[in-house]
């Protein structure tokens, strides 16, 4: 399973219900300014005010862990995706396909993976109050060490040693047990099904289908941009641990002989990459090229994907970090298991947000066991399982890294500054007046744009204000047109970051805005 | 609930299995000839072949009603879906808004919708060897009649009076009882949790945030695109029924006050539709202009959007014809419910795609009532709850609609003849052979292009192989490079349908792509 998005991280939690509790109009009207001390809840209250993602079924007080994207945030997490899909699927030119896999799968399926043993949350139970949580999350908070790992009968004796007490109400825990982390029904009358929890099981098991439809080559890859499920006792932490989530995977598959080559391998051997590797966990962050890592024995496939990883984010003006899993932190399958981080500056820290894992023959071999189908290949004569390598990446946490990366707010401004690509409308158009001719030069403008842009039209209040509130959903530039446009057909162009106009001709608008 | 999937149309099974049992290569390998009578079943011949989709879950024999995208069917569908979101949410240019909702929603929204209670199959069970099967299909092959909208207790009765008995083993049926037909669960450790039936649920919960965001203006739309789920029982018919499929569902919010108006509807007072509608059912289609529709009664802002769509069809080559459900057959909350059908050649007949439907405040006065939330809204100083337009389409249907309409195959040949916008490649880059610098002017042209177009590289097997590939997955055009255009700069471009090569320049090839 994708250690992605299983790993638990300690971050504040949101303070969403004290704005939501404020009524929806209250919300929207909501004054971002210094009197909120917290950074992230500053961001969270932008967030709800301009619709960029708020609780799933509010209104009908729905569960912790579900939310939903607004019209602004859509458009961001949209952008998201479809510029993954795009450098992944097309810009490394390979051949990656993305196919579109069912979100419910048999039980079969998960026997296969491990999923339906393994993919159980250890829970801490209060005997008097009923209070429920992860019991090394529990142990965790008290010990202040990470406790990631244990089985349920480890912690169950920790928290015995240390004697830990619920900490609502200081009741005795009763005895560590465990529950099963997926969503599991009947399909039709007796069909045990699951939702995924996570997108990799669809390319597993229609990897033989693919293989035949991609006229039996390797290396080819399988990627799925979806949703995946997971029944988190708490999901306490907004966008970062939610029960409903959104996963890009891409699943390589190649013959193991070939896990040292790549044939585009010099392209980044000189690439240098920021990591922490398990070895060498207390010389802490290091620069190393890719050539280095391979001296240090990691395969050339595998750094190969871990530089184009890095190139993706470097476009996006974010750096991320490669942080090495210990042989006790790893998944028992992944022979090499990164995790990429980011810094995220609200809580001073990096956080995950994808997982590049070595999978070797695993999950393959899984699936031939339980499903008693031949998964084999013949390469060179031999039959071989493919073995494979992880690219995966929770979405709605690199929006996240995305968002509070971009978040700026002091006593002047709040915007929040997002790559071109991932902004959710590249412009605004604003008549200074509505009048006078210049709301019809706008709105030809806004005409002229807005099939191969996406464009905000926006007539509404002062200037000032309209910047404001463009500068709150991150609308990259905004051009405003004035009674100098009638006379000499150009406008103002304001950028989000700067603030600085500059006077540009109508025609040549388009080529500003690309990317 | 969107009455678009919930129809049942009787069209053969496919017989899928059939060609499943030839093992994964084989069917990729599967001549798709004359030998093949049925229609139908060559064209889900060559969509399993060549990767459109196929079974879920298929090694693990997974339960029938789920389906796969493969890597050809999942650019179709996407294609489609962005289309969908170009046409309706951009080029219709309201203020239409896509939002990304959870799948998972509490009870209480499924008490609001009426799908808790009303959302349920009758089922008639057969005493003696266990066979299900929904009461009304039992009742509607034995007596070929339609027996839609009757409850359980009729259906019982039905039944009883005509001795019908299981198909499967002569065993008489046990009391037709309900199975409900949403997926249910438990979120955490004991909150209840369902897969939403239809998207629509999601925007009517947002409803109130979002004319927040939109500055409190009324009309406006909200798009979900996204799974619904569904418990059918016999989940028999392919991508028709399935428990798991698409929706795309643009949900209007509008003043009850201004349903006989649109500000744009003199653009499409004289357009003609085709229509069948509920009281002069028996005159069969007829051509009327929109305007001779609202002579009929039918309000403006409906009418509007009837147009809409047919142009959104036209676009696409399809002929859409809008058919009125009686009062019988409508949900009771659709003052106005037309579905939109298409003729598909496999069948001979129409099949609903689409669903048009006026649901008044049904919606809004269901949440309003059980979340104990004010979803009122301040119009004119009054407070009332938006009514509500639903242009409800069923994904997956109208993907097959396409390819369906597209295929032809005699004994010449054998293509899926899509629109251009929808084909999974406009073109495929074709080297002649791979020596003499025609591969590398190939390579080149395959490089220029891909970045604006979806483009495939081919150059494996004769010329007259890959044009028979290609034909099959509907890649547009094929553009073949030979000794010729490395003295002229030019290339033959062949078009699928008419198989029709000409000469073009390769500096023209991104214009010849364009749509």
């Amino acid at each position: 399973m994708a250690a992605a998005t299983t790993k638990r991280i300690s971050v504040p939690c949101i303070k969403l219900k004290t704005y939501m509790q404020q009524g929806f109009i209250n919300i929207c009207r909501l004054k971002i300014d210094d009197s909120m001390e917290d950074r992230y809840d500053k961001l969270m209250a932008v967030c709800l005010k301009r619709g960029l993602f708020y609780p799933s079924s509010e209104i009908h007080n729905g569960p912790a862990g579900f939310f939903d994207y607004g019209s602004i945030g859509t458009k961001i997490k949209r952008n998201w995706e479809n510029y993954w899909r795009y450098y992944f699927l097309k810009e490394l030119d390979e051949p990656f396909f993305e196919i579109d896999a069912s979100t419910i799968m048999p039980e079969g399926v998960f026997k296969a993976s491990g999923h339906l043993t393994d993919f159980v949350d250890p829970i801490a139970k209060c005997e008097k109050c009923g209070f429920s949580e992860k019991a090394n999350q529990i142990i965790e908070e008290e010990l202040k060490e990470s406790y990631e790992g244990m089985t349920p009968k480890e912690l169950d004796e920790l928290i015995k040693k240390h004697n830990i007490k619920c900490p609502k109400c200081g009741g005795r825990f009763k005895e560590v047990g465990v529950l099963g982390m997926m969503f599991g029904f009947t399909i039709g009358e007796d069909y045990k099904g699951y939702l995924r929890p996570e997108t990799a099981q669809g390319s597993y098991v229609s990897f033989k289908r693919e293989y035949a439809v991609n006229r039996e080559k390797l290396p080819f890859g399988l990627a799925i941009i979806g949703r995946a499920y997971r029944n988190e006792i708490s999901p306490r932490q907004g966008l970062f641990r939610m029960r409903e989530f959104t996963q890009a995977e891409l699943q390589v598959f190649f013959d193991h002989a070939a896990i040292d080559s790549h044939p585009r391998f010099s392209e980044v051997a000189k690439a240098e990459v920021t990591v922490v590797l398990a070895k060498e966990r207390k010389k802490g962050e290091q620069k190393l090229s890719i050539a280095e890592l391979h001296k240090h024995g990691y395969p050339k496939m595998y750094l190969y994907y871990m530089a184009r990883i890095k190139e993706f984010y470097d476009t996006m003006g974010l750096s991320i970090r490669f942080f090495e899993k210990s042989d006790e932190e790893r998944a028992f399958y992944n022979k090499y298991q990164f995790d990429g981080e980011i810094h995220f500056p609200s809580f001073q820290k990096h956080i995950e947000v994808l997982g590049l894992h070595y999978r070797t023959d695993h999950d393959l071999a899984g699936h031939q066991k339980v499903s008693k189908q031949d998964l084999t290949v013949t390469r060179d004569g031999k039959k071989i399982l493919a073995h494979v390598i992880e690219l995966s990446f929770g979405v709605d946490r690199n929006v996240l890294a995305l968002l509070d990366n971009g978040f700026k707010s002091d006593s002047k401004r709040t915007y929040i500054h997002l790559p071109k690509r991932i902004a959710p409308y590249i412009a605004g158009v604003y008549p200074l007046v509505n009048k006078d001719g210049i709301d019809d030069k706008a709105r030809a403008i806004f005409d002229m744009l807005k099939k191969r842009f996406e464009i905000f039209y926006d007539d509404g209040g002062s200037i000032g204000r309209r910047y404001a509130r463009a500068d709150e959903i991150g609308i990259y530039y905004g051009i405003t047109v004035d009674y100098d446009s009638l006379k000499n057909e150009d406008v103002t162009i304001r950028d989000i970051e700067t603030t600085k106009q500059v006077r540009k001709k109508i025609e040549d608008l388009p080529e500003s805005l690309d990317m």
